[in-house]
């Protein structure tokens, strides 16, 4: 039996209301990358049930997917041909993941304009750069005025144990039960256990408009595909700015375990929340792991002490094997949140007041250079080092799982990290013991690191 | 901490709408019944969170449990005192059973009128004791014209083990991603896990209208109190009258492992089918279980060739350790009801023309005497057995955890079950392999025999 | 070409939930009249745009009208046989006309089930009727707990003039700008002209919810049928029935000029409030009318003066061509109303504080004997006299457009009506300002009247 | 007692999402123009109760209206300073205006961005400006998928007469029974009456989705305010694009009578219509008028006969005095519409088949010099011909109501036409008559004509 199905897919909502401009722009597979994002993209959501994370296996897999726009009466018409059969059940695509499809087709379009041209916003600036990614929020229809901040995003890896899958499972219950809306980079592991708990809690609480934000990037989404609970995705340009959604659209924070992807995502909010002129910006963030992660969360601690400081240390807590309280807490914190929203007339959608460097905006480029020319010592303020630590990660990651870094590394061997002793001899123990954790990657796979540590 | 909650709970929908007749008739403590009635299960919804299946040891823990009609000018406001906390998250009570609080009030006044008036409707005769099902049913909303059907009741133990709560968990999960929904006797285990695993499966497939439709009486509801998932609860007045409503209510039924219980409905649903007035109705009957639980349906499949023999069997099919194909035999066979339906002009939302005997229609009151006297033997239509098999497992249940029962073999010993040596004897078989496999009581609680085999 | 067509007609909603007992309660022609009462009702509805307000006229125009219950897999359906065309566009049933019919079976199912057997309401008691009231009107899903109180009562003639009517739609449009619902008689005239200017209104304020309530009983339907705006109908069994719905649910009431229908309608409405026991409820009620309606409402008030006093003058205001003032005032009283309820705890939906005595509730049958039997003298409490009042504009009522009154009056000759002088003589005076003004009949027929005043 | 109001608005929906970009944009007063357009269209939406269609008398007597935006948690408000007081019911503001100023708002943010940048779109190419109107129409919601073709677009004059009012009324109310929808330029007269009749249609048919759509653009608002019936408002950028809005929506065209801007409507229609490349596109147009109207379209029919022949009166049908043959003959039109547009592909909400030619897309400014300029001669092709005497009544109603074109009027004197005698001559005559029926300006005014005819 073939696992590959052909089958046109109809939107429901109004995503399928394409302009034969835009029709246009997806059709001409000559353009300057247009096609092959979307096609890149589709795959990457089709392919939600797969249980690989490394995107050259699914590429070859699936070389022969295509897919296209048909224009009919009632609108247009997606056709995939030779797709993964796990989107399907009994020959229909689940309804989720046919939304994930038009979700894809919505940013490509919307990002492409502005990217690509000369519009009012310029996205050298820091500021136009906030503004488009309102903008693509909006056009997603994930702003939503006059509601309560309610939004947790979650964070957390994607590679994680049965335990502790369950364990992000009763957080995200004990959040659902108090009303709050999960945000989370929308692959599996941390990103999915969640959105299945508060699932289950807002049945409980007969929330029908319960939110599972998805926020991806093209680089990510083929290794961390979308799970099918995920009811708003959008697909954001580019590493930097799915980040600045993260901290603009949620109203905190809750960290699980995680590997590389994971420590990048610190390192950018602590990094963040270091700007002084952040510094009366209520923002909760809590890390939370199950009774066998207290060590885990010891050792993080530990390099965030090391290298940003106790100032860094009170920007979190760290609450173990206690789901309830861990729900209490950002209930609390999302109250504060609130107020300060009101008192200052910042939108509850979006955080305008907070304040994001450019240095955190600006796309990094992981290259065999780039990487070894990250500045990582002390000669420089803590939010800058914050910064190039999460280039750091984010390189690695890179390596790891992304196509372009995979590729990178499979030629010319592990990107070199060197740097102040201290601070990259703490780099590098966090980093092993992801290895032997196995957050790295996903069990099964044998773990071959993208870097090295030089001195 | 006290681990009781006295607060005041307004409903949403119109539930509300009570007449100063019926609050009179809530009031009247004097009353023959219903306030007791209405009070009991109150407490038994409001303790859904309780791991105990005794009924007594709750009314002992909660007999300081109150519960009072408030009139406002918004409606009527329910006040509960004394009232388990585990109903309540941050001190406000969880919507799900907020919901179940009134649609007990709902079924209560409704059915009482019928119950101790004389209305058109004469519970003495069978016709009108279907029409009565078919009337509260209307009255609670559970009864949805131009839907087609897609109602499956699944049966199966409140005990069961965590691996055979994961398999009814994935039926449940393949069930729902087929948009069909779940029925059950609202308890947990068996009757839990498929409305979890749906629920997750419904918002994968963006179903916004999911139903987890439970169905119970006064009797059981203590002892199963209904799961906070469950958001179409209905309190039939008796037993018989529940058995009624899941085979008129539902479009097939999906077996699990369970104990007394779950063979009390077997026979019942068995003993029906076997009306040769039913022959020619389509009525999809699976027994589904995990790899481990082939022996248990190999034995209950030889107790019905036994005593039913080989017609009985041709009306379920067992199916062990695949879920997907539990969904896909299940949809197929809805859709032969739904074209049956069809062709007889007989309505989606309810099995007029299923033929149920009087025998299964008349409530069967369990004491020793009654018990004693139960005609098992062959010198009997096939459907007449079933009818007394039925009765007999019906005994055994009030006497392991309806407080009837329970406070009746505490007083007077076990239930004494006698009759054709081949049947008592294959049916003590069936009952000792239910002991061992800790189907009758939760486990943690020993288990005392509620029934003794006689010659 | 033929102006009567047939069809079968399909509900939304879940008005074809009837069970099998009521489905033979209706086919059954021999019963007690539950056939013939459906289709005579069945008929008035849908001869909504005829010009007639002879009962009789119409019962020959469609004497082979016929209506039946079909039993379709996906609910009941209707067939009309012969029904007019005036309800249908093209063919098709107009939805709101398809509504009605469905009301039409609701109603007479459920009253049917109380009137006719030993319910645990008794209907000789008074208490019993306001019960029966409020779960008839519950049944009809038209009281909707949480909402505002904010239903004007209108009450009016059927019969008015182009301008009257004007005037009864600039009053609907400036009640319905103010987010107020119309509840009338659901005729023609002063019943139609408010709801239309509330519609317009409600599409300019954006109100979804906009309600059009119409209430009528089975002997005047036919004369005055329920136009199609009307988007809640409920069909009480008789005219005191109605009467004490509409004071119930009703939070304000504008009269409109009218004829005998709406002088007993006043009648009614201040012989209640002139209860001492409802001394302190506030109850807002305004005559409205047209520059040229002073001196018809100059009349009203006169005769209200010398028969009732000045007590009963107290209870209403008189404004005169000045919509928007109208619509202020009614709202400012309604507020009055809300602040009220929400002292007294009394349900916003229904005014169960109001006290209604039995002679305006037990139903008054107009014979030539007890139309002459009026106590209609100052030997009596005002609220009896007003009482009387209101039985003798009843009889003129019935045998100007009921069908019953119509016969009797045609086979034994008006109706006498006798008593003390003054009041007797201000009655006559009032009526023949009704003839002179067209207000009994609609144009077009000569007017015989129905009564004549003896010494 | 003052006339205006100040008040602060917050918007229902999602129209208050705006970017921090897009604040800077319509606060700064300094801009090339943002703010004063948006303050002229707010203003004019603002006045929509006023008999006026001069808009300097309106822009005078508002000299001190100002409009602001206001940052706030929830959302962005709007604060309108000394507003026009009709806007508003016991000081609350309609619902319905409040909806419009924030389209207004909608509209004039997404214009601006493509209008004043190098975006994808190149408005001097034909393709581009279709792309773009779609682009308009989507971002406001007006473009919806899955649903079948069913808009009528009305057009007709802002000054009529009340019979001829009351005219347009039936005919909306007829088309609103058959379930079609309503588009028109949104202002008083035969724009406002079809949408009142389909109002109540509609109620009558429970369609709570019906559609009153207005498009209007910046020259016209103030001169035809939108009444606030219209749930869907949208303002294009010029004449033009509104024109071609219209044709690309609609399904089908009923045309009221009306004066120039009536006439520059047909011209354009008829003048794509006559492109040879849609010759086989459907598209119904009906002349549509009450039994005195029977001259009047004589007088067009004649004047379109004698300038642009019989193909182009073979396009459309005249009607007189039966709003039921209106209704019927555009549903059967637009019957066709939806063949056709499955046949080929189309999509249902958009005309994207119809070819425009750039003649009937460039805007046309109407000053002393291009009036004089138009080539109103027989020497070109018969559709190039009707752009031109498109452009001619354009001019005039630029002259007559749109404050630039009755500026140049009052300064320079009317616009000078010349050309062939014949056509001249017929299109002078018919100007003539329009005047003599006021039908060029309310009538109150005393209408100045704003062109002279010159050999």
């Amino acid at each position: 039996m073939s696992n590959k199905i052909t089958a046109r897919i109809a939107p429901e909502g109004s995503l399928d209301l394409v302009s034969q401009h835009e029709v246009n722009l997806l059709k001409d597979r000559s353009n300057r990358g247009v096609y092959r994002l979307f096609r890149q993209c589709a795959l990457a959501v089709l392919n939600c049930g797969n249980e690989s994370d490394d995107p050259n296996t699914i590429l070859a897999e699936f070389a022969d997917f295509d897919i296209q726009l048909i224009q009919q009466a009632r609108g247009i018409k997606l056709e995939v041909i030779n797709a993964p059969h796990n989107a399907f059940v009994d020959g229909k695509m689940i309804k989720g993941i046919q939304e994930h499809l038009y979700a894809v087709l919505r940013d490509i379009i919307y990002a492409n304009n502005v990217l690509s041209h000369n519009t009012q916003l310029n996205l050298n600036n820091g500021e136009d750069i906030t503004n488009f990614i309102f903008h693509m929020l909006r056009n997603a229809g994930v702003l939503i005025p006059r509601r309560y901040p309610n939004i947790v995003v979650c964070w957390g890896g994607h590679s994680i144990s049965r335990d502790e899958y369950d364990f992000t499972k009763e957080v995200g219950h004990s959040l659902g039960l108090r009303g709050l809306d999960i945000c989370t980079g929308c692959g599996p592991g941390a990103m999915k256990g969640p959105m299945k708990g508060a699932t289950i809690a807002h049945a409980k609480q007969r929330i029908q408009s319960g939110r599972y934000i998805g926020l991806t990037e093209p680089g990510i989404i083929a290794a961390e595909s979308p799970n099918p609970i995920v009811n708003e995705l959008v697909i954001l340009p580019d590493i930097e700015k799915r980040l600045e959604a993260f901290v603009r659209l949620g109203h905190g924070i809750v960290v699980f375990p995680g590997g590389a992807g994971t420590a990048e995502e610190i390192l950018y909010l602590l990094g963040i929340l270091l700007n002084p002129e952040n510094d009366s910006l209520p923002f909760p963030v809590i890390f939370a792991g199950a009774k066998k992660n207290e060590e885990y969360f010891g050792q993080i601690n530990e390099f965030i002490g090391l290298t940003l400081g106790k100032a860094a240390q009170r920007r979190y807590r760290i609450i173990i094997d206690d789901p309830e309280l861990v729900a209490l807490e950002m209930k609390k914190g999302i109250q504060d949140v609130t107020y300060h929203r009101k008192g200052s007339s910042d939108a509850y959608y979006y955080n305008w007041l907070l304040k994001v460097q450019p240095e955190f905006q600006h796309p990094f480029q992981p290259t065999h250079e780039s990487m070894r020319a990250l500045a990582l010592h002390r000669e420089q303020p803590i939010h800058d080092l914050a910064a190039n630590l999460r280039r750091a990660f984010s390189g690695i990651v890179s390596g790891n799982v992304k196509e372009e870094g995979v590729q990178l590394v499979e030629r010319l061997g592990p990107f070199e990290i060197s740097g102040d002793k201290t601070i990259v001899g703490s780099f590098g123990s966090l980093l092993e013991s992801f290895v032997k954790q196995q957050r790295m990657k996903l069990p099964g796979s044998k773990y071959v690191p993208s870097y090295r540590i030089v001195d």
